[in-house]
């Protein structure tokens, strides 16, 4: 059996058993019932000894008692009582199990005990865990959700084809809610915890296979097996999938601070980065630059090369564009002659039909079309940042946003839209960002870096596969 | 007559004149005019040859026949109009002009020789220009308020104590919206264009007079003269007020747009980068960093020094800000004994009394005061950064809003609140930042990044105070 088919069940079960399910107020098993019933198409079964029915359904007093098949159990029970319930799991034949109950190696040596005992359990009959101590899993796909936080106050993204996984759980659902928020469309999301069972480097060899992610990232801490999961890396970057890592612990005091966090050890840095960069990895730093690389690498196509064009409404914008572009090592296009004559024929006479293309202060929706249309046929141009400061009285957003839809269609270059302001322009970025599905950005330098990662990525893919 | 004398009817004129006034649709007079009909407070005279009235009011051939005194003329009519125009103002003893039309240096020789007739005039009858070429001011105490685009597109800060000058006009306005958006309050804001007459460094000197300022941020291309620029930023340090500088022009081709846009020219950046540093400016290199700094600037105390502690709930982001707090140099302080014990009594068992104090997932927004409470008087501690998951259930937005607001009024050290996430943590973020002035962040690290700049102000300011 492989890797694949051992784990598909964790996402894609027909049938689940939630041990621990329950109508009460405020606990787990409740909030695991009603995401279920709400959104997963499968058969639901209810473990808890006591009670006969939750929410309609029947309730079994055990796993062992269901009368049908069992793809996938999820546990939401006190950490001393895992174990029986783990056994009585294997005796039902059960292959997948999410345990999402806290008290294992997290809290010391009793709680060690307890998970090394469990690992032992699982091995002796091929059962594969996904936790202790996690979230779980969100299938944006097949509607199976584990993240219990209140839906008014946790998102969760539409399908796509983005993957997360995280070792830390608060940390993977506020990352589930910003995805949300920000339009990515998700494939699969793994809160996994302790990693007693399936680890890290088993997800991501898991995503390489999977035909529903294009785009593997991940939270990582501590990895359990540095070459294995660097390994791991290569095949994804190899099968055409950036791998997408925010590494926790950089420092002295934040690798001290891993290992208070999950005592799971974290090595030193600079030769982790090393080797990542070296399996092919894109490398965020910070954590904010994680959504606005996932958007690009999810809605963008791999540029051609790095040379890259401005369009903008606004001189000052364009020179910090400018700068931007040169300090981060992409390429400011000499746009060519036709492109020139093209420019000049369709721009007004105070307009500079030299890159950064300053279409200037006056410039209506139809001007944006003209040079965007103009500019993106230009051979020597890779990729195009659009600037527009919306403020302009002659600028109408609703028919600028129109413009950029038709031009997201047909434009087969990365494209970045920066607009720098207040409300208005927020609630017309983000409309822009939504429809045409291109990356919006308050600053051109925020831009031009999600671009610089785009390049990173075309000459890591292109390394991996030249040495492969 | 002082410089501060000289420039004051530009922000608090008594009366203006505005010349080329208009009822007419789409046109600057129209827009100046409704502006100041709506916001301004003192006497307001329309000039236009063409018209008896405009909105009402007794409209002029020339400033030469309004009856009354006028502080300031303010200019949008065409270039070619300008001169004489000046000339009647020289003729009625205007001080001030304010030249909002566009048709000079920036278009070529034609354009270069009609400014400097205009400066040979504003000399003979010791008029000050500010412009031409530019948005013009706006003022967020007096109402004098000549950027003309439209109020629903364009939002304007209200009253504070930041003053912002741009030689960009339409990145001026952008960053007006921005900040308007984000809360931060304004003393006085300047496109000053081309820079004719009044220049960066007057307006750089004004500003240190300037009772109503606190903070000088700029937007700058070029400088017309460095030596005296550097000395108007150590005047202001020496004066305790922050001068923060976005310089665009930092790469040859940056230097290369800056030419192009403006006419002006731009010296190598290293040169002025050490500098600005030398005088006590802060420098912020990309677009996106001015407001955030800004806010902090304007909300925040001086820290006492560069030590941090962190209080979260999600040990995930503990750890990102600990690696951004050692990364930027600053100290992840450690928590006096007596803290650690108080914080031991006060959290749950699983918690983390040590820095990054982990009051863990299940936090309420009453153990994020009493934590807070306990941190705050530790004398280890010079700076506060609070993370909160919102996603998690038991923390309630509301309550934590209330908690924060009183916080932040009892603390005398800088606290920055950070909150990763989606729709709903955005929008109680927003409200915690607007209604306890404490800068929100999305992720750690700009968090950190804000305060890393606070720690280089004081350290500026100590430094120009100890050489003078």
């Amino acid at each position: 059996m492989s890797l694949y088919q051992e784990l598909i069940p964790f996402f894609e079960p027909k049938s689940i058993a939630v041990v621990g399910a329950s109508e009460k107020l405020g606990t787990l098993g409740r909030g695991l019932m009603l995401n279920l019933l709400e959104k997963f198409r499968g058969k639901i079964y209810p473990v808890n000894i006591k009670y006969d029915r939750v929410f309609g359904l029947t309730c079994y007093k055990s796993v062992k008692e269901i009368p049908g098949e069992v793809d996938l159990a999820v546990i939401a029970i006190p950490a001393r009582a895992v174990i029986n319930v783990a056994k009585d799991c294997c005796d039902k034949g059960i292959k997948a199990l999410l345990i999402i109950s806290a008290g294992f190696k997290e809290i010391g040596p009793e709680g060690a005990e307890r998970e090394k005992r469990l690992v032992e359990i699982a091995r002796s009959c091929n059962m594969r865990i996904v936790g202790p101590n996690c979230l779980g899993i969100y299938d944006a796909h097949t509607g199976l959700d584990t993240i219990y936080n209140p839906s008014d106050r946790q998102g969760k993204p539409k399908p796509g084809n983005v993957a997360f996984i995280s070792q830390s759980g608060a940390l993977g659902a506020a990352m589930l809610d910003w995805l949300a928020g920000s339009g990515v469309g998700l494939s699969r999301f793994i809160s996994y915890g302790n990693a007693a069972d399936v680890d890290e480097t088993d997800l991501i060899e898991f995503l390489v296979e999977d035909p529903k992610t294009k785009i593997i990232s991940a939270y990582i801490e501590g990895v359990k097996d540095g070459r294995r999961f660097m390994n791991a890396i290569r095949k994804a970057v190899k099968a055409g999938k950036p791998v997408v890592i925010l590494k926790a612990g950089k420092t002295m005091r934040g690798i001290k601070a891993v290992t208070s966090h999950t005592g799971s050890l974290a090595g030193k840095y600079e030769i982790y980065e090393a080797a990542l960069k070296q399996s092919g990895a894109l490398i965020v730093n910070e954590l904010w630059e994680l959504v606005p690389l996932l958007k690009a690498l999810s809605w963008l196509p791999i540029p051609r090369g790095n040379r890259l064009a401005i369009v903008t409404n606004g001189g000052g914008a364009g020179i910090l564009a400018t700068d931007a572009t040169e300090k981060l090592g992409l390429i400011m296009t000499n746009l060519n002659s036709e492109t020139i004559e093209k420019l000049k024929k369709s721009l007004p006479p105070h307009a500079s039909p030299y890159n950064p293309v300053d279409i200037i202060g006056d410039a209506t929706a139809e001007r944006y079309e003209k040079a965007l249309e103009i500019v993106c046929q230009d051979e020597n141009v890779d990729m195009i940042v659009i600037i527009a400061l919306m403020q302009s009285p002659t600028l109408d957003a609703d028919k600028l946003r129109k413009v950029l839809i038709e031009f997201k269609k047909k434009v087969d270059k990365p494209v970045v839209f920066v607009a720098p302001g207040g409300d208005y322009t927020e609630k017309h970025s983000r409309a822009i960002e939504q429809e045409a599905k291109i990356p919006v950005f308050k600053s051109p330098e925020e831009a031009i870096r999600a671009l610089k990662y785009l390049v990173i990525w075309k000459e890591r893919y292109e390394r991996i596969i030249k040495e492969s």
